[in-house]
């Protein structure tokens, strides 16, 4: 490792003296530089961490071995379309992702029962709206589209709060206490059975803009949608009308296809949603090294990386 | 029972149709009248369900035997001065209550651990605040004041979403993963240990104000509160000025001493602050009536009453 390079974009300034303040301790002899240093060796880059790249960056690395998203998803990577194949990319799950999501949903499907969006808009207004006492959590099914790392996270601790809790994966699954559903062919069944809806799917060709019109006709008028997947998945117009019709009675919305949110974006004081800045799973710099240094540490081992991007599988 | 009359002041005129249809499949032998109800032979009321009874009114029933708070506290019943002694007094604890409780504590605590209110706050502000992460559940110190029923329920179901959980009792107890501190020589370690700190006691004279400078200050600075107990307990210019001067970094508060909360109450907009309508328990009518339908038939059999006042404890 005496001399690699680990180039760094993700965060700016004060991230990078945080990043570097970590991996010091963590590995003493990696050289951890900015994405805009003047000083860097572009042969010394072996190793890439990012989030959203120039495009045409990373191919001018020639011994670049292994580029590190520095969040969960990859498409703000493969976006480049420069991107040198054949160079593993590695996302970002720690621990904490988990643990961080897993409190985000709960916080937001115990919300959804509590009808907390109208709750918030009516303290605005300077009502009271005391009559709004929602419903228990043990009778509330929840459906968490997509079983990852964090989907089975997220459903366990659903399951800790009494939630009724359904799967859907594109491969059947086996998963204490959650009714599985798989592939396209089960997805209207256990939309059928969904008063509120987690999304965590990957961002893929299949899955974009599947929060629509038709997903949302075949939800029980009344359902909540917890957003927490990427901003694509989201036909924000379909949103808005299925709420304003009440076909759904509410919506937390943590990921937008445009960050940060306009000031005067319609989502924002739409008195049904309630919009967080994209701060579900954020990692702390300390978690987020600890897993920097296990992958490079794998990939000097020549141990199996873990999280490895599949193109085929699409995450 | 044939011919027992119960007497309701609880919710108003629609409410006591909710409560004779529930009663009436439950104790088919029951009357059930409303208080105001002119046609009431006040030799035949046995029993009396009630919020807030209209002073002196109780003492005007010969043959009562049995007073029902429609809430779990009963001060509403005790600041009658014409108070009948030596009725019996059965708080309202359903397993719906505690149910409810332990969804809406959960879902403050994970509010305050991601720093909800100020994500609200800006959220109507039009800004973005992605700077505020939060942090987890699990690293989290949650202080449970008030160990019976509802406590202990609150208090598991923290444990289950993975917080560090402490909880204050007047007297010892045992709880499963909870270090349970007692009586005032211990409250101030408690407060030490704290970083959400939750308040479900009784409204009794000692805990009267209890919410108030000398307890903010012992907390670690940053702290929140979640206030799901009696309005009465909160010095509430104590908890602006803590919220203010950054003692406190945020509150959720269910209960006030008026309410509902003039829309123009200096709680409701402030940055910090998470009001919510005095929801947190609300329970559903068929809940408290198969509860009282419990208590009556426990009454009628001689079988030993559930939750009765206890006048020495204060609760």
């Amino acid at each position: 490792m005496q001399g690699d390079t680990l180039l760094i974009k993700s965060g700016g300034a004060a991230a990078l003296t945080e990043w570097q303040h970590h991996l010091a301790r963590l590995m003493p002899g990696l050289r951890v530089y900015g994405w805009d240093d003047p000083f860097v060796d572009a042969r010394s880059v072996k190793y890439a961490l990012v989030y959203q790249p120039d495009h045409g960056r990373l191919a001018r690395y020639p011994r670049l071995r292994l580029i590190l998203s520095a969040a969960a998803g990859v498409d703000h990577i493969l976006a480049d379309p420069a991107l040198p194949a054949d160079i593993p990319i590695v996302r970002m799950v720690t621990d904490e992702t988990r643990e961080r999501m897993s409190d985000f949903v709960a916080f937001a499907a115990l919300a959804a029962v509590r009808d907390m969006p109208a709750i918030v808009a009516a303290q605005r207004d300077g009502q009271w709206a005391n009559e709004l006492t929602g419903r228990l959590a043990r009778d509330t099914r929840v459906s968490v589209l997509g079983l990852g790392e964090l989907g089975r996270a997220v459903a366990a601790r659903l399951r800790a709060n009494g939630f009724r809790v359904n799967g859907w994966a594109r491969t059947p699954k086996a998963l204490a206490d959650v009714r599985v559903f798989a592939g396209e062919a089960q997805l209207d069944a256990l939309l059928a059975e969904t008063d509120i809806l987690v999304n965590l799917l990957p961002d893929t060709l299949a899955t974009r803009g599947i929060l629509g019109r038709k997903l949302f006709a075949r939800l029980p008028a009344g359902a909540s949608l917890i957003q927490v997947g990427r901003g694509a998945h989201l036909d924000r117009q379909a949103l808005l009308d299925a709420l304003d019709s009440g076909r759904l009675r509410s919506a937390v919305v943590d990921v937008f296809d445009v960050e940060p949110l306009p000031p005067d974006d319609a989502l924002r004081r739409h008195p049904k949603i309630l919009v967080t800045p994209h701060i579900a799973s954020t990692v702390s710099y300390a978690a987020r090294a600890r897993q920097v240094a296990e992958v490079l540490g794998a990939h000097l081992r020549g141990a199996p990386l873990p999280f490895v991007y599949d193109a085929q599988r699409g995450y």
